[in-house]
């Protein structure tokens, strides 16, 4: 991979061009005065300037052809300060799902397009975005993860497994750069794939959110929960034709941004549902929103279990029946796990992707402006998702959960800017400088030997550096020691050690500087 | 990111289908053979049993239309086995990076067309990975991460910088599979922009790439290093016209693989070089393989800058005396880094890409058969690249290497399959499991306590799990405690903690549990 194949000169010919072009429009301009200046016959002179506005054309044209200089669009570059944040919260997400005993894998970027086509319905399939026919197969960038996943499964004949996934997917999206949504960007899934019992995985899957949330101090946050097999239930008894349930489900999923007399309009007039349906729908949909919340939390919780099990209608449903069960036992397992509190029954709930089959869920901050709130992890049970990769065999029940680190980042970024402190993009421990010239050799051997004894160090890259210069780099990228060497420390076989924050400055025999390091440096951690 | 549009149902249809259809074929059977029983009239029965062949046949066209369950040509997943090794490759990498200084930056995976293109050559165009023309910007997928690099420093006005860069590229080439070479694969860089002294930066690169091949255990390594400009002046002195000096440099590129005669061959018969020039050519390109090397590793490098720079045809070059000056600068920076053992000058290396212009380099395993030695590591100076994404500017002088990861992958995995030795994909410490039915929330309770101090830990997702099972998937993942609870431990407010390894069981208070385990922890450690 490291050899490639040879370019040809023609890439450096632009530049060349513009140059000579340029050369020959000096020329051509000489001529011409000097033409005048000589008074020579005008037929002359008209032709050579009408060479010379030629040339300029030439020149005007290869400018307008200028190169657009930018990443994609909804796309972006991320420069050290941001890879600094992000990599620091990817690494406390990493941490959580290796303490719950995750493995991870990795797909590629690509998969074929019949992998893909068919599994985010619709609209989904509008916003993938495919790669050229170059001859071969068709492809096409991942949407998700968690399709790969299934796929995954299917080939390798894994019924159970524990993993997680990190990695970017791509969906062509109206970008609105500004609410944080990009074209590329980062997935971090969590899933759990076996038969098991029920709501055990599920349990695991929110209490993962709830740790990464306080592990990114995000602490205002809820885990609303629903069901997908409720929601059918509550469809039915409503009378919404089944064909239907989908782009009913559809509008109810936009309840969290638009008020129920939106929705309803929806229903009635694009998606031709009776009033009386649409009525009977928000009595049970919006049911946490209509209950009086004097009880809150938990009690809440019991409550709309207690309306909801009991409700006349919803009585004769046993799909319903059977879901509540379920959200009553994941409930009490959520009190074991001691996210009870965080936890609300939301049966407004509806989750976009189509593959859910049980229990839906998604994290939402709380106490920012109704405009930006939004999920920042949410996922759900699928069942049937594995199956669709198999010509035969048992279904692969899977449980998952996506965080949303795209938004985490933003949040950390936001505060980041707010706090005005300077975020540490290199790592380096101690500088390596030189008080006076010539001594690049010498700083090079200093570099080696801290360098095997694993210390982060850095030197300049000039021969002859200034000292002030040194200092005011150490000082400019936090880094907290610096070496300094001159003629007298090396004759007398010792080097100077500067605490780069209180310009102390101690002299330490040479044979004795890492270790000195390495002790300075423990100081500083504590 | 988390909320998607809808799918619709149908895409469970086809399963759903092909079931109706063996139903009906079934059924369309038994009327066949009734009618038959019943010795209807035959034209009845024709009617009937071309009915079922229809049917039949459908279901023939419906299985052939099976879905290809396969990763895209050229890539492949990753399982947890083999992300436990790629991890830990790739973290002794980043520390590396990291001790000298780096930062990172990130990039998406696709650019703008015209910003890959005309970068690599036309063999290199060839490769690069379109997307389709949905609408909007014309993109292709990255081919590597330099150029990406240089359009990031341009845009940015940034001109200096010590960056490094993990990702995967793309190319449409032939992958020959089982010598690690995929169509989609990492690449590890560490690029230095800036404008510095000659060498310096250079001597760091080839640093960096010894220290990393230290790390991994790939000791039997070299350094070759050569120099654009020495090659330039060789190749004037000896008579190839300037225009195919890189024609006759990607001929030269493959004398690791094949001997001179071959080459010299491709070169008279495919690109019209004269037989004289040729043997010119050898005399000097073939220097290293052909002097006696009775003198080895650093004498041999003298030796050649000695016989090079007084050589009859070089002594007349410029530009190929001051290319062997800053190789002798270089070469005694690497013995102040203490490299130079490792470091061979090699006048045949020439390096696939066409954008070096000074130094360039790539490590070599020493030791294997002939046909697998491949290089590990490659880099070397680009001066000009960045500038041909600006219109105006002064040059950002760039040097770089970057890491053949896949193939240090591969002889890991190799090595690991070789020792037997299992690999830990999961890191649980402490599994928590129960002797008795009925404590799933207790054992969740646990898991909870040990989350909350940081402690790796999972449980059965089974409500009651058998204790022997528990024990055994400890055992087969290698987790060194357990915690067993039963209804005794309960009721005494104790839990077992168990050596899973020497099978030991000790009982603790469940108030001393974390203490407990922790130190227990620590002692593994050691």
């Amino acid at each position: 991979m490291l050899k490639s194949c040879f370019a040809t000169a023609h890439r450096i010919f632009p530049v060349m061009m513009q140059e000579q072009l340029l050369s020959l429009i000096r020329q051509q301009g000489d001529l011409v005065r000097k033409l005048k200046l000589e008074k020579k016959d005008s037929s002359i002179i008209d032709i050579e300037v009408s060479k010379l506005l030629d040339l300029k054309a030439k020149l005007e044209d290869g400018n307008q052809k200028k190169f657009v200089l930018k990443a994609p669009k909804g796309t972006r570059d991320y420069g050290p300060t941001q890879m600094a944040i992000r990599e620091e919260v990817i690494q406390k997400v990493v941490q959580c799902f290796k303490r719950h005993g995750a493995q991870t894998i990795d797909t590629p970027v690509f998969e074929l397009k019949e992998t893909l086509t068919g599994k985010y319905g619709e609209e989904g399939n509008k916003l993938i975005y495919d790669l050229q026919d170059q001859g071969g197969e068709l492809l096409a960038l991942r949407y998700d993860l968690t399709v790969p996943f299934a796929r995954y499964l299917a080939m390798n004949k894994i019924t159970n497994i524990k993993r997680y996934h990190i990695a970017k997917v791509y969906r062509r999206d109206n970008p609105a750069m500004t609410r944080g949504r990009y074209r590329e960007f980062m997935q971090c899934d969590f899933d759990i794939a076996g038969s098991y019992d029920p709501m055990i995985p599920e349990a695991e899957c929110l209490k993962i959110v709830a740790e990464i949330m306080n592990a990114v101090d995000l602490n205002a946050f809820e885990l609303k929960i629903n069901h997908r097999k409720l929601l059918d239930g509550i469809l039915t008894v409503c009378g919404v034709p089944e064909d239907q349930f989908s782009t009913i489900c559809s509008s109810i999923d936009k309840l969290d941004k638009q008020p129920w007399e939106e929705i309803r309009l929806e229903m009635i007039n694009e998606k031709g549902l009776s009033p009386d349906v649409s009525d009977k729908l928000e009595k049970l949909i919006c049911l946490r929103q209509n209950t009086c919340s004097a009880a809150s939390g938990k009690d809440l919780n019991a409550t709309l279990l207690e309306e909801l099990s009991s409700h006349s209608m919803l009585k004769s449903s046993d799909v319903a029946q059977a879901a509540l069960n379920e959200i009553k036992l994941l409930l009490s397992y959520c009190e074991a796990f001691e996210i009870e509190d965080k936890v609300v029954l939301d049966p407004s709930l509806a989750r976009g992707l189509d593959y859910y089959t049980g229990c839906i869920y998604e994290a939402v901050l709380l106490g920012e402006d109704e405009s930006s709130v939004g999920s920042v992890a949410g996922g759900g049970r699928y069942d049937k998702l594995v199956n669709m990769f198999m010509t035969k065999g048992k279904d692969v029940p899977c449980v998952g959960v996506s965080i949303g680190i795209e938004r985490i980042f933003a949040i950390m970024e936001h505060k980041q800017k707010l706090s005005g402190e300077k975020v540490k993009s290199i790592e380096t421990d101690v500088f390596v400088a030189s008080a006076q010239k010539n001594l690049i050799k010498y700083r090079m051997s200093i570099c080696s030997e801290l360098w095997r004894s694993s210390i982060k160090a850095e030197m300049s890259y000039k021969a002859n550096p200034k000292l002030l210069q040194q200092l005011q780099y150490c000082e400019e990228n936090g880094i907290p020691l610096a070496v300094i060497i001159g003629e007298r420390e090396i004759e007398k076989n010792i080097v100077k050690i500067r605490d780069v924050a209180s310009r102390q400055e101690e002299e330490v025999p040479k044979i004795d500087m890492v270790k000195s390091i390495q002790e300075r440096l423990k100081n500083f951690a504590v």
